[in-house]
C-alpha cells in the first residue's frame, strides 16, 4: 500500500552517492537530481547511501543536503531521507518541546505505528537526544494532556490478534459510563486507551457500537472545540481507520486559506512507505479530486516535485 | 559479581540432557544430579539445554521438572532455569495478579534491571501471556499505587551517563518541596522517579543531600508503616544501592519467625548471575554472619542445596 516507486534496477550505492555529490557541486544545486535519487529509494537503500556518502566524502549526507537546499524543500528531503525510527524521534522531539493541544505527532507515533516501531523510535530518541521520549513528554506537557500522552508514548502494547470479548464488553461499558458523565480525562478511559492492544481496542469499540448504538467517536464530539476530546478521537481513529485519519489531516492541510506544509510533509514522508496508497484513495473518495492534483494546486517548485514524487505521481 | 559457578569444562549440551533425563527416571528423582547440572550452567547454557531436551525427549524440560519435583525446591529450580527475561515476566505476572501494597517485584524489575532488560522482560511477557505487562498492572492495581507503578514499568528510560546538573538541582528542589508537604503521590514526584535515567536520578538524589543536608530516603521515612512511602524508598534504593536493597530483603526473609521462601528464592535466582557476590558481602557486613550460614540455618534438604549452590557455596 506504499506509493514509493523504486526503479526495477536500482543503481549501485556508490553511483547514487556520486550523483548526489555531483548535484551539490558547482554553481547552484541540481534539485531534480536529488529528487530523482532519494525519492525513489527505500529505507534500506537510503540508509546505505547515507553510510557510503559519509565514508566517501567525509561529510554527513544530511549536512551536505542542509548546506545546499532550504526551507520546506529541505525539510521534506531530510525527513524523508531519515530512517523511519529516526524520523519519528525527530518529529516527536519537536512536538514534545513546543507542544500545543492541537499537536498530533505524539498520537500518530504512539498509535499509528506498531509497538515494535514505536519502540524503535524510542531507541532512536535515546541515541539522538541522550534522553528518553517519555521524560521529555512528561517534562514539557502538563495537566490532563500529560496524564494521557505520557502513558500513550510509554506503553509497550501487546501486538497479537488475541481478543478477550468479555473484557471488551465490560470496558466498552466503562468507557460509555465515563463519557456519559463527561469524565473524559478519567483514569479508566486513559488506562484502557493507553494500555490495551490494538486488537483488543477494536473489539471494545465494536462492542461499544453494539451496546450503545453509535460509535464511540460520536459520543466524544460533545464539544467540537475541546482539544482533549479531539485528541481522544485522534487516538481512536489512528487505531480504527488510519487511512481516513491521515486523509483528514491532508484535507485540512491543503484546504482553506494557506497550506500547512508541516502537516503535509509529515504525512507524506511518514506514510509513503506504509499506506499512502490507501490514504490517496480515501482522499479522492472524500474530496472528489486526486491528492496529486490538490498538492499540485497548493505547492510549487522543488517542494511540489518531491511531494509528488513520494506520492508516486507519474 | 555473580556467584554462579560453572565448571571449567562444561559438558556438551546433549550429555547434560541425558543426565537430566536419567535423574527423572526410575524410582524417585535424583535431586542432587539436577542441582549439579542446572545450578552450574549460565543462562545461555540453560537455554540450550531446554531446547535440546525438548527435541530429544519430546517434552519441555520445565514440565519434566514439574512432574518430578515439588514445592519450594521446584519453584527455585524452575525460576532459576528460566531465561532472565522470562523469569522476570513470570514474577511480574504473579505480582500483578495478586498485588498487595508490600509487593516489591514490579519495583525490582523496573528499577534493578537495565532499561534493555526491562524491555526484554516485557517482550517475554507478551510471548507468554498474550498481553502486556503494563495493561495487567493497570488493570489489577488501583489508586496511588497504580499512578506510580504503571509508569514505573512502562517507561523506557535513557541508559547513558549524561547528566544535566541544573536539572538535578531543580528537580531535587521539587522533590523536597513535595515531600515537605507530605504530597508523596504528587504527579511531579511520580514523573521524576518514573521517567528520569538512573544517572540523572543519582545526580538528583546527591543534589538533594547537598541542598537539604540529609538523604531523600530519610525524609521518606515519616511514617514507617506507610507502604506507599516504603515503595518510594524501595525504588530509590534499587537505583542507588541495589546490593544493600537486596541484602535487606534477604535479612527480612531469613530473620524473625519463619522464612519467606518466596523472597529468598526470588533474590537468589534473579541475582546469582548479576551481583549476588556484592549482596553476600553486604549481608555479612550487616549481620555478622555469612549469608550461606544464615541460609543453611533456615532451610533444609534439596531447597537448601540449590540455594547454597547458587550462592556459590563450596
Amino acid at each position: 500500500m506504499a506509493t514509493l516507486t523504486v526503479p526495477a534496477a536500482v543503481p549501485p550505492v556508490a553511483e547514487d552517492c556520486e550523483q548526489l555529490h555531483k548535484a551539490f557541486e558547482g554553481w547552484g544545486t541540481n534539485e531534480k537530481l536529488i529528487i530523482s535519487i532519494l525519492a525513489h529509494r527505500d529505507a534500506a537503500h537510503r540508509r546505505a547511501i547515507r553510510r557510503a556518502y559519509a565514508e566517501a566524502y567525509g561529510k554527513e549526507l544530511l549536512r551536505a543536503l542542509g548546506d545546499e537546499i532550504h526551507g520546506k524543500f529541505e525539510r521534506a528531503v531530510i525527513l524523508w531521507t531519515l530512517d523511519p525510527a529516526e524520523r519519528d524521534a525527530v518529529l516527536a522531539n519537536e512536538e514534545a518541546k513546543k507542544w500545543h493541544p492541537g499537536g498530533r505527532v505524539l498520537v500518530e507515533i504512539a498509535c499509528a505505528r506498531t509497538p515494535a516501531q514505536l519502540f524503535a523510535a524510542k531507541q532512536a530518541y535515546h541515541d539522538r537526544f541522550k534522553r528518553s521520549l517519555e521524560e521529555d513528554v512528561a517534562a514539557h506537557i502538563t495537566g490532563d494532556f500529560r496524564k494521557l500522552l505520557v502513558p500513550l508514548v510509554s506503553a509497550y502494547r501487546y501486538d497479537g490478534p488475541e481478543v478477550n470479548t468479555s473484557l471488551a464488553h465490560s470496558e466498552a461499558k466503562i468507557l460509555h459510563e465515563k463519557i456519559h458523565k463527561k469524565a473524559y480525562s478519567d483514569e479508566e478511559i486513559i488506562r484502557i486507551l493507553t494500555t490495551r492492544s490494538k486488537a483488543q481496542l477494536l473489539a471494545t469499540f465494536n462492542s461499544y457500537k453494539d451496546q450503545f448504538d453509535h460509535p464511540i467517536n460520536k459520543d466524544l464530539k460533545a464539544d467540537p472545540k475541546d482539544e482533549f476530546l479531539a485528541t481522544l478521537r485522534a487516538i481512536i481513529r489512528c487505531f480504527t481507520c488510519p487511512d481516513r485519519y491521515f486523509e483528514k489531516i491532508l484535507r485540512l492541510a491543503l484546504g482553506g486559506m494557506g497550506t500547512d506544509e508541516d502537516d503535509l510533509t509529515r504525512v507524506i514522508t511518514t506514510r509513503a512507505e506504509v499506506d499512502l496508497k490507501l490514504i490517496k484513495e480515501a482522499y479522492q473518495k472524500r474530496n472528489s479530486v486526486t491528492l496529486e492534483r490538490a498538492v499540485a494546486k497548493d505547492t510549487t517548485r522543488d517542494y511540489e516535485d518531491i511531494i509528488l514524487a513520494l506520492l508516486g505521481a507519474e
